[in-house]
């Protein structure tokens, strides 16, 4: 199987591309998409949009995981962040790609075992798990990779697929069976 | 001048497009896009994409205008909204076309003259000004065809561009001079 994994973002998107087969992993491809702040906004998401199609149609992933978005930051910044993350998935969509998403706790505990790990210790689980000699840089390449490999081992797709990034769990439980 | 007015959601949004020559509005078409709740949200998403990229086809607007998001109501619904306002500006921009926003108070003052007006009167001054023999149905499209007569009426394009849906006036009054 091979996963893509998203970190959205408008200034900075990381994407992370694994492949999963017989319980090993193996990196394919990882970096970020960058847009300028000087940019109108329309042209920033369809730069955004325009690098996760070339990348899927470069590298063809199975599905794409992507994490949940919350509104723990600023709100604007989070309102933008949606807005980037409505163009991905847009796109991954436009591709045939059906796209799942993870809490932070759901992608900390499946990298790490554990559901409350600091930041540095999935990065260096994400290091060892691909069998690289350092860490992916920058962090947002290792964030997106981090969900790319919770996808992979978890993977249990009916219950995790995404209903808009905006309903709790207990909607997405209700949403079962579906799709 | 022609104008594609929105006014964004995910599970309906409105649309409508007025041709604005020497002083006379004229209508040319309205209505909305509704998905399922019952659909994966990426498939909603490029089902609203699609249809504003049909409508764009159709229509042939010169320019895009959408109301900005504020977080008024619950953030469940305004991360689902912000998803689905970033594929439609991807679409517009895929499109070659500019988009800009304007806060419900200007699009209240272009239409009725008074920022604070009640939603009745926005409607009654859409269809009076369309020239139309009832108020255009549902509030989406109406809504819709409001903020594409503010876009007609103020059109300064310059210092009302879209630099996200998530900045302040303050923001974008420094923004001015660029693209």
């Amino acid at each position: 199987m091979r996963v893509l994994g998203i970190d959205p973002g408008y200034a900075i998107l990381g994407y992370g591309v694994v492949d999963y087969e017989a319980g090993r992993l193996r990196l394919v491809d990882h970096g970020t998409v960058e847009t300028a702040p000087g940019q109108p906004f329309e042209h920033r998401l369809l730069a955004i949009a325009d690098a996760v199609g070339d990348i899927i149609e470069r590298t063809k992933p199975e599905l794409v995981a992507i994490e949940e978005q919350f509104f723990a930051q600023n709100k604007t910044t989070a309102l933008g962040t949606a807005q980037a993350r409505g163009a991905v998935i847009t796109e991954a969509a436009r591709a045939g790609l059906r796209v799942y998403e993870y809490t932070p706790a759901e992608i900390k505990k499946a990298v790490t075992g554990a559901g409350r790990a600091e930041k540095a210790q999935v990065q260096l689980m994400v290091k060892v798990l691909l069998n690289l000699s350092e860490v992916p840089r920058p962090d947002d390449a290792a964030d997106a990779l981090a969900v790319a490999i919770c996808q992979a081992f978890t993977g249990r797709l009916e219950s995790f697929e995404l209903y808009g990034g905006y309903q709790g769990r207990t909607a997405r439980a209700r949403g079962s069976g579906r799709g």
